[in-house]
């Protein structure tokens, strides 16, 4: 009635991730059961092992043990009676979800991160039938119902590089998608970390005019390369006055408080600045005066539907988008966490399964 | 070359409002000369006199002599020689604004308050060609550019009531349009005063379900019968729960800070609230984990255009739209500055510029 898998999880929040047997059930009727390839490494993951969401994401706090990852990508190897969209030694994607109430308005509408009755979490959540907690991608196997899969059609090359798309790259193009970037628009991405990368390159690719924001003047060649027609030194009032009123549209990955006034202040009236990084403390009150005086909007945006995935998903295998990772074995998961926590990282760690299987 | 025109202003800030004379110009071209008969008293006017925005709203402060008002209905005395649109004995409407570039994108769309020239504001602002400050309202005529006057359909009894919509009513109109109120959309107004009580009519007038927000269970009854469905006190921790998630769209009027999380809560999924006051001290920074949990926006919207602003009128006279006021004689605007700062009226003071002839 189930598999052992073999995994990577914390045991508390103040002890590194260890080595983790546990068992997967077998695919029911929906489900397809998936040899996880690679797994990417996002914050979230961290913030869920270290406990650091306890009230503030998560109203119970980390269950542990805990085997974070969300940006999944494996090859199917078995498939339950009812599921017709896969069959074994299919590739495939698994985010942020596993499972929705699917009857809610939100999961009709195909946004099931907003389902009225909580999507389950790939992690750290209660399993719709079972009530388990589930348990993410630092491991080799999962079992996902067939709704919450995705199919990748990306060269079978490029698969660790694709990861990043279940995770940071919807959390991009949702945004991107919803507020109607247009070709030729003037396009802000606030951030060069996992998530910013991510975003210039899918509003590069809608054919908006990109101008990415970043702390750093080291990051301005990497910047240019990613994709970003023109990059800002946002700590460079000068620089940030040039673009003052000119941009349609902002995403802003930072997740640090910061004041929001500084980038509100480039959108052309009317334009909006949609927020994907919830802030550990508030950040400091947005001025009402600039909102007003430009019709601007300030928004928040989380993850994305499956349906709009898949479309992204698609939209990426066909213009050739990947994440830029590096590849480390699971082995070196908290050596890791550290460079991330440092921002020493281009632009997303991916950690390759197969590792696992050495170690073993 | 002009005529002398007879009014109250604000001498320096901390002096009452005291009669003054000066000269308006004769009609230019393009100008409609307009016998002022009433004037509503807009919190707008105060802050001026007072010179509370000095930096604030107005880069130079107020200039004194000030004579406030922006809310003008009056008849047309004469036109300037290519004048088209009105003809002596029309009834007529000013607003906010007096004239602007007329040929930025932002007056090019109908959205003169967004000049990226700055609109000239009805008082305290500079006119375009000679530089002279502007003088509003409180005064027995005016002469403005014809783009700038509005046309009145209401019945000649109702023009005292009619005064407000100029900036009340418009302010309100302008962001229930925006966001594509639409029948049935269950409409939050918060703050029944000035505003507010135009925002409930307004948008009962579109057919919303209204629910008016109050600190005052005392405002109930009137709020009812001013068109709001529901009532909710907002100090009534049950109540607003009552409420939450259910709001298509929020217009908050409120200029006091206050914790706007109460209200975003109350908002749909993609849900808007638009605040159209700006307070003297910022709010509370709001949560970013409300917007980003239910992809809600936070935006802000000032007055409303020329053309709006004539739809807004002509709506209003066919759906039998007026503010309701206390008419006052010139010579009360300080007992009714000190009234309206406590919020005792119901729910706008207007003053009939008869009074200024009959002390004369």
């Amino acid at each position: 009635m189930s598999t052992t898998a073999h995994g990577y999880a914390a045991h508390s929040k103040d002890t590194p991730l260890a080595p983790f047997s546990f068992e997967r059930r077998d695919p029911r009727e929906n489900d397809v059961q998936i040899d996880i390839l690679f797994c990417g490494v996002c914050h979230s993951d961290l913030h869920t092992a270290r406990g650091d969401w306890d009230g503030l994401i998560y109203p119970d706090g980390t269950l542990y043990p805990c085997v974070p990852g969300h940006e999944i990508v494996g090859r199917v190897t078995a498939v339950g009676s009812h599921v017709s969209k896969y069959k074994r030694g299919d590739i495939v994607g698994v985010g942020c979800m596993v499972d929705s109430c699917q009857h809610c308005a939100a999961c009709d509408e195909g946004l099931e991160q907003h389902c009225a009755h909580m999507p389950t979490w790939t992690y750290n959540s209660p399993d719709r039938i079972t009530g388990d907690n589930t348990y993410g991608g630092y491991s080799d196997s999962i079992v996902v119902s067939e709704e919450f899969v995705l199919k990748i059609r990306h060269a079978e090359k490029d698969l660790a590089a694709v990861a990043p798309l279940l995770c940071a790259g919807i959390t991009m193009w949702s945004p991107l998608r919803h507020w109607n970037v247009t070709q030729r628009q003037r396009v802000g991405i606030v951030g060069i970390g996992g998530l910013g990368h991510m975003g210039i390159k899918l509003a590069r690719a809608m054919g908006a005019h990109v101008v990415a924001f970043t702390t750093s003047e080291s990051k301005r060649q990497d910047a240019l390369r990613l994709g970003a027609q023109e990059v800002v030194v946002s700590r460079d009032p000068a620089q940030m006055a040039a673009q003052a009123g000119s941009l349609d549209f902002i995403v802003n990955t930072l997740a640090v408080p910061h004041n929001l006034d500084t980038y509100t202040a480039l959108l052309k009236r009317g334009g909006t600045m949609t927020l994907v990084g919830i802030p550990s403390e508030s950040h400091p009150s947005p001025s009402v005066a600039s909102l007003i005086g430009m019709r601007r909007s300030l928004a928040g945006s989380l993850i994305g539907g499956i349906e709009e995935t898949q479309e992204m998903l698609d939209f990426c295998a066909e213009h050739g988008i990947l994440s830029d990772i590096e590849t480390i074995p699971m082995q070196d998961i908290e050596t890791a966490y550290s460079r991330m926590v440092k921002g020493d990282v281009k632009y997303r760690f991916v950690v390759d399964m197969a590792s696992l299987k050495q170690a073993a």
